[in-house]
């Protein structure tokens, strides 16, 4: 059902959010959807990037504002006109807006780590979401159909049949992605995630086994690529970001050891987090959480008395990020001495240390040998043959299949920046004689 | 003392942030500083405006760093030769960035709401952040002098002999308001905010009594004030706004009549507002509050018995504001009707209607007479004459002195979009009979 | 007749041109439409403005795209569904669409200046090349139908039936304004005149006489309506760029002379001018001026032997402006004094010192008893009924009907920085005696 | 010389120029420089990108200012403590700056083109411009020093002795590429070009080679390369603007050979032209040359009798481009064929037809063994070491050293729409089956 008239949302990416019918509306409306207000979308990194502050609303709304033009640009000019000839068939807007507003409403607070340490997954969280009977959600998406909740779940599932739908909302280069690069560059201020989505959206068409781009529009499916790429190196991956997600796990994993120890107080025991912290949850205590519960108990937990857990709490709220070294195979082995001398400072390596690494693939053909085979980027000719998008551009080409990032080992900044008394201290001298040009080396071994 | 090396953080407003003396990074790094990260700038207006999740630390530092552009410029271009001729003296930098950075101290969650219900104020708080001995700022500050501290807050509290200084922070055209206007026009997405930074920092110049600007860059004044004016008639006075601020209200006040007769059981009493519902707090338990501790015992009490309170909380997490209509002198006595029916619906009016109006002084030239006289925005001539703004500004002349905005009666959203049942009600149909074109009327008087 | 594929041309304000009609394809590829791509949009603002080098081709196919999208809004929220009802007919869409196009097409080189020396007159041009047989132009638009040409001439002089269109293409808020005033800030590096687009779009709908705006788009039409004053003030009316007219008016005035009183030598004579010069020109001849004509001529006017025909080509083509003082009734009177110095220094004043005012009105309600009666701008409310901007709001209320600007003398540079030898001549201090703070004075009676 | 008070410039890529020495405003104000205002920048690209109608005027300013900021920073963290220490000597701004402001100044109208037909040099014309006596640059110049005219153009010549200077101006990332894709890209419309400018100078730095960068800029560096290779693939290389240089060409090839067989009539002879056509031309004539020169001797060609010469002037002036299709060394052998049919269908090949390559280098590593080896970029590790950046950057390591671009045949648009009545023509039908998904094919070998 339409709106009587379009209603719109101001937004600083796309200037206007068009809506249009009335179930969209009704599905923003619904606290399941409203709760994203409250969970960041790029977690510790607005500690890199003090802009990045907005949160999973935000971004959800943008999915859904690009789909919709990609939907519009589909249906005026590749409209079908017999099934199966493998164009747009505008009956599949409903459930691909619906698909693109709702894929990320099972993210929890620091997505990332809660998960790590309460196994939860926030996939599985917004399938549920969608199809069971008791939440507002479900109960809006019904009114299209009682099919309707489960289809929409098919689509964020990659079980829908229709591929073009499928991949508007998941593929290499899909309105989630499309967003989040615009919208993480927008806020951090960076610029390297800016690239031009109104070409994109222009030379995009559907085909028979999905979405294709016009081969005239190359270059501009490879900036996108290149944007990606460089978002991932400059920002996604940034160690500080990574430092402060260490931090949080460590902290985490500390709370979690004192509750099942025995060793949290009525006062401090985080109440919304308890059925997490006993693995009994349901998705009612779910949706319960965003980003102000963690930060509510972590200030409860500055005054526990267990030093690390307080001292963590702290290094978290206060943002005093570890420092890290990047290592590579072969200094690996290098590891062993850190710890070691780390332990002799003071710290408890269980939760002062950490290894941790950040691969990411920026663009890959598809390969059916892989565990998780990617839908490739096909680039259509004039006559309708297709080329794969590496195949044609030399800079995709350098990038492709190939993972890029780094590996770091993580430390306390007291082991560099001691205070002054320990400042000429051997053990600290020792330390950072590992450390070179922010690699990790063997001491022993340079000239 | 210097940095040895210049740092930046990356800022979306002003591309990056410089930091080169020590006492600014160590600022930054306090907790209570850290804290802003956690308190949104604009509280409810996100809920208007989604994009405008932005926290009070971002908009700290843009102050500190257009304050540092003042003080680059009036050193290059106006330094002091002589004591007392009224050019820039930039010993007095340090205390103005510091001043510029800490003015927002000690705002809370939802400030404006908060103090309202808690009888705090955020002004002698920051003054308290900053003079305290306990604190982590007033340690970093004493390090540069042991009177520092206090000069900084005498900075904030407008009695720093250095005129030039305090207008910088806070003056009809200061720092303070140009990052806000700045930033929220850049979060929101709307474009009123968006004046011409650069030319005003130019034609900004030092004098005796303060800071003034060249005649020649009138227009870019101009322009600033009248962007002012459209960002507080089209954002900050938002309807939609103004009403999630009602309901917030609404609710802090039910759940501070629950406490008092004591109806919040162990489980749902707000731990960390306890000292505030008592009013008997210090500064530590002021410190531990931010957005996310409001919002997670709203959470907790959506289970509470009380109806109200419950219901409330629902109402501000899920975004369901009041709605509301513009009344005037003329028309203010037909609210006690509209107040009737709302009773009658079932909606204690208490909790459920509000007036609220919204005004602001967009310019004023001096005032003696005023209450709190402001410092007037002056033109300086090439031969060192003065003219006030308004005097040679049509436009400012138009709207300076004259408070602009509207006065607004609230109540529920059931009383205009009841369910399908009641929709033919006599009294749905007799409540809509008193709102026409947003205006409140006597359906009486009609023609 | 549509084209197969929509064509688009990269723009810097719009993104995209789109263009769907074939006919409108077919105008762009006139040569008639493209010399406007050898006249520049603001003529001597560029010599203040560096960056405005736009000609007035780019302008137009702006407002083509402007409109194009005013269409678009109108079809899909109020197309017409009885005909007189006020609402929007898709059929008026390509009469619009080309009059937005064709608007300016009759331009010249400079064309204020040139018409005032030359008596041209663009507008009637515009129309002649509308509908002169012997034009591309007219070949093309004849295509749609018989009388087409004709239609499209109305909509230019405001003859057209159907107001709306008129009110799209010329009134104080049309297309072409609207396209002008961003391109012409986007292009300065001004900021002024970048009001919102899209909202003011939004907000525009069609009704009986024409094309009003909703009454919650007040403050979008009110932004606009304040950017258009200040690019006037600030840009169009610079001191500097009239200047530079005054010394083209000049220029062109002395080369008249010269001709008419056989002064020219073969070599130097001005070919395309001529036609002009000996006022028997027709269309063919005015169709091959353009800017590079004028400065092509100027050139070889620099070698002429009249010292005042070499001397003013030589300071319009090296940008050596005359400089200018304000002046108002009351001192008017002592420009005399002031001419007899320039006289006395050994400047012509004839061609050497000019009066130039500079007023516009920026915004107007409809006055019946002016010459030229304005649309004025109406704000339509919830229920139909109607508002003029002005009275509702009070930043445009401050500058209706008020024309602003100022009244200059000018002189040239020299007079004020003359040679070293001449510095302390009394002559020269004498003069510089009238000048303070940009005005005009009495050197008598200064206190 | 310092200049009383900064002047500044608006503009629309840098916001502002700032001018601080007198020599820069005197450079600024020389005829020479003025006459780069009826330059444009980008000659026939502005066929293809409407906006892209700016001069080598605001490109000059425009690297002027970039140097003067890469001057400032190295001013403000490298200053040099003792000779040859390999860190930034100030005494050489002034020298740096000069040779930024003027680096273009040779340029002449259709620079490329115009070479390539009259044999003309413009970087030994720039040359000649700073040193002979005539020139008013010269003059203003020598003010600073007598052999000061001699150093700054070493500095455009690559012979100055400090390589820092040198690589500012001219390398594989200097301030002359840097502001061309800003401008360019900013006036096109395009995206593309749009890299961190403040960035990369933050990474700036100087050594006693020259200049590098710290290697935690990478990226950013990165990201300029990677713009700089898309705005050739997609602006500076497009096949319309290609075309349109082609049409340019062939249009002064035929007015030279027409001149040199006595077929140009006194009122048609292009009087300014007439020392190129003889070959017998001083910098004197050179400086008489813009763009509007050209067009202007075109407008006159119109009407001469020479039907080639007419028509090449019209297919100009009315933006008429050729069309073109794409070959390889495989499929060069057809061309031959091509042309026969388009001299079957009534063309000249020799003025309608033209082979044309567009390859450039968009990055290179230093190679001994090339005629004309680059500067390669450095990235400086935190001790010292340097890292060239293709062994660093896996995208840039991707078109290192590749050429990249294509070789296209051209031919009149008539040969693929010709008149309706020519439709049919076998003639037509051949030539079209040749070309496929715009690559040139064997008809006789296609499945």
């Amino acid at each position: 059902m339409m709106l009587p008239r379009e209603k719109v949302l101001r937004d600083p990416v796309h200037n206007y959010i068009h809506v249009t019918h009335k179930v969209i509306l009704d599905l923003i409306n619904t606290p399941e959807f409203q709760r994203l207000r409250r969970v960041k979308q790029l977690g510790a990194s607005s500690f890199t990037f003090h802009g990045a502050e907005h949160s999973r609303f935000t971004h959800s709304v943008g999915v859904y504002e690009i789909t919709r033009q990609i939907c519009d640009n589909f249906q005026r000019n590749y409209p079908t006109q017999t099934p199966g000839d493998g164009l747009w068939d505008d009956h599949e807007r409903i459930v691909a807006l619906c698909a693109a507003l709702l894929h990320d409403l099972g993210h929890g607070p620091e997505s990332h780590t809660f998960e790590h340490i309460f196994d939860t997954d926030h996939e599985a969280i917004t399938q549920a979401i969608l199809t069971s009977p008791e939440t507002q959600i479900n109960k809006v998406l019904k009114e299209v159909s009682p099919e309707f909740p489960e289809e929409v779940a098919s689509v964020i599932g990659k079980t829908y049949p229709n591929p073009q739908v499928v991949q508007m909302i998941s593929s290499q280069i899909d309105a989630d992605r499309m967003d989040y690069l615009l919208r993480d560059a927008y806020n951090t201020g960076t610029k390297y995630g800016m690239f031009d989505l109104t070409r994109i959206l222009r030379v995009m068409r559907p085909y028979k086994s999905g979405i294709a781009f016009q081969s005239d529009g190359m270059h501009a499916v490879e900036d996108y690529i290149v944007c990606r790429f460089q978002m991932y190196q400059q920002v996604y991956f940034h160690p500080v970001s990574r430092s402060m997600e260490v931090v949080l796990n460590h902290l985490l994993h500390r709370a979690k050891y004192l509750y099942e120890h025995g060793q949290m107080s009525a006062s401090q025991t985080p109440t919304l987090l308890v059925p997490f912290l006993e693995n009994n949850w349901d998705l009612t205590n779910y949706l319960k959480l965003d980003d102000g519960t963690l930060t509510t108990y972590f200030t409860l937990w500055r005054d526990h008395p267990d030093d690390i857990l307080c001292d963590l709490a702290s290094r978290f709220l206060d943002r005093r990020p570890f420092k890290s070294v990047r290592f590579t195979p072969e200094t690996r082995y290098l590891i062993p001495d850190l710890t070691k001398l780390i332990e002799e400072a003071g710290f408890n390596p269980e939760y002062y240390t950490a290894i941790n690494d950040s691969y990411d693939l920026p663009y890959d053909a598809y390969d059916p040998s892989s565990k998780e085979p990617k839908t490739q980027i096909e680039l259509m000719e004039q006559d309708g043959t297709l080329e794969e998008l590496s195949t044609v551009s030399p800079l995709v080409g350098a990038i492709t299949g190939k993972s890029t990032g780094d590996e770091r080992f993580f430390f306390p900044r007291e082991m560099i920046h001691p205070d002054e008394l320990q400042l000429f201290e051997p053990l600290y001298q020792k330390f950072q004689s590992y450390l070179h040009n922010d690699n990790l080396i063997d001491p022993q071994n340079q000239l």
